[in-house]
């Protein structure tokens, strides 16, 4: 950063690949945004200290304590400390519920939030509970299903506010695996979505879904014999992931239930359309920075404290 | 080897990631056996007589043509030369439909097999043709379906000595990739299959197929919030994923068809006690040397050739 500001107090989202930290003023506005590649995967509990300080020392005042709010892995039992998990139904958490971090540099307040475990059938999440938090503070009413995407993409069932249940999908890091690892990469290149080979399979594993890992090789023998293209070989192992993905969920759907993909970009986009071929309706909203509005609630709420 | 001797003819398996040959004799007994890791991935086409002479140089007589008879992914357009596939129906091929390869070491006289493929729906075989000619010459009457397990485990369609119909799962190259690397490597550690718990998967995974890929995760979350156990959580991916290909397996079979296993090794018992879990009788068969009674077979074909 070109000129050190303060921070009132720091915003971190730190997950498993990357460290992403806020500088906020008293107003909560934005000062300043960095990131680092120093995810929670490549830390001992020990340097979680260091790495935080190395994108934020030059915001701190000396002799105050800057409070730091933090969601994410952090709080894995491979993290930094454990921030134990709240169990559903329940709201997304508040401050007061954090875990503090017991010996840090004086100049630091660090809390971590709880992630959210579901007991039966078991799941988890962290990180994700404070971008429901964001959402709930758009759509306060929302009731319905949420679909967050990503490397593991969750589905949130939501009511008056709370948490009911969730189900996590391994979708994205299947489509990584198999993309670049398996059989598969020989003919498979990354383009731009081909609606029709997408839809295609969204439907085919939909009405067969006992038949993904066959349909998954398939790919394979058709880029051999038939000429599919590595373009439309990318498209339709996405549409046979995503489609087993909302085949589950289109079974679990209530009638008419709303659903909201957390997301405008293209897995976002993929992610309607595939639910448009299913016939299932929703939308996206967009969510960008949803994270930081999750955390600055959840500093708010902190400021309430006796 | 500590005395080398003359081979009357070569047989080679020449997979992905390894080559085996055997030197036979003129009474098809086996002379020598060895491998080496120079697999058709790891090699371009110029490599492939290299590879082969750093094994069986020792085994040629000089001034006379020793027959190699290979099968398997050598043929494949990335290997030594293409062998053009035979088209289903059809029965495993003789040598008379193998391809020559040209400009080899006078001491040699190349042929690589055909592999099979299937147009609709698409799929190919390389390697596991020949295991089907060692399996029709030990069962030639057999009608039903053939399971050969392995990376792409395959499920073959035979009756009068022909290749009708057969179709490729990718469970065991899915099982590596989700075991090694990711996120479930973390709870998964190898282990004598817990039938418990491999049995419960194949059931939960057959009555509603539409979950693998939310079930898959389930395994972590179980690892964390249930004290799933490191060796049970190995056994329930192994029923997850073997699960879902008896489901659509299940889903393709006819009442009262016979299903052979060939194989003898843990794999082959998995395959048996999922079958047996779903109701559907079959048998396990020592697979030992299945492919090397192939190219016997094939060998002995081409000494019919005028």
């Amino acid at each position: 950063m070109s000129s050190p500001h303060q921070a009132n107090w720091i915003a971190a989202d730190w997950g498993t690949t990357h460290l992403r930290v806020w500088s906020m003023s008293q107003s909560n506005e934005i000062l300043d945004h960095r990131q680092s590649e120093n995810g929670m995967g490549k830390l001992v509990s020990s340097q979680f200290e260091v790495a935080l300080l190395d994108l934020v020392e030059d915001c701190l005042q000396p002799g105050r304590q800057t409070p730091v709010v933090i969601c994410g892995m952090a709080g894995a039992r491979q993290g930094w400390i454990e921030a134990p998990y709240l169990t559903t139904p329940c709201p997304p958490p508040a401050l007061s519920e954090a875990t503090v971090v017991p010996g840090t540099d004086p100049r630091l307040d660090v809390r971590i939030l709880p992630g959210v475990r579901q007991m039966t059938p078991a799941d988890v999440m962290r990180g994700e509970e404070t971008q429901i938090a964001g959402f709930l503070s758009l759509e306060p009413e929302f009731e319905g299903r949420l679909c967050l995407p990503g490397t593991h993409t969750k589905w949130v069932e939501l009511k008056k506010g709370t948490i009911r249940s969730f189900s996590t999908y391994m979708t994205g890091e299947l489509f990584n695996l198999l993309s670049k690892q398996s059989v598969l990469r020989h003919g498979i290149a990354q383009a731009e979505l081909d609606q029709n080979a997408f839809q295609t399979a969204i439907r085919d594993i939909n009405s067969a879904p006992a038949t993904l890992t066959e349909e998954l090789f398939r790919i394979r023998a058709e880029g051999l014999l038939s000429g599919l293209s590595p373009a439309a070989a990318y498209s339709r192992l996405s549409g046979l992931l995503i489609g087993a993905e909302l085949a589950a969920v289109k079974r679990g759907a209530a009638p008419n239930e709303q659903i909201v993909i957390l997301g405008s970009d293209r897995i976002a986009a993929a992610y309607e359309l595939g639910l448009t071929t299913l016939g299932l309706p929703s939308k996206c909203l967009p969510a960008e920075d949803i994270t930081l509005r999750g955390l600055t609630l959840a500093y708010s709420s902190l400021k309430d404290l006796p």
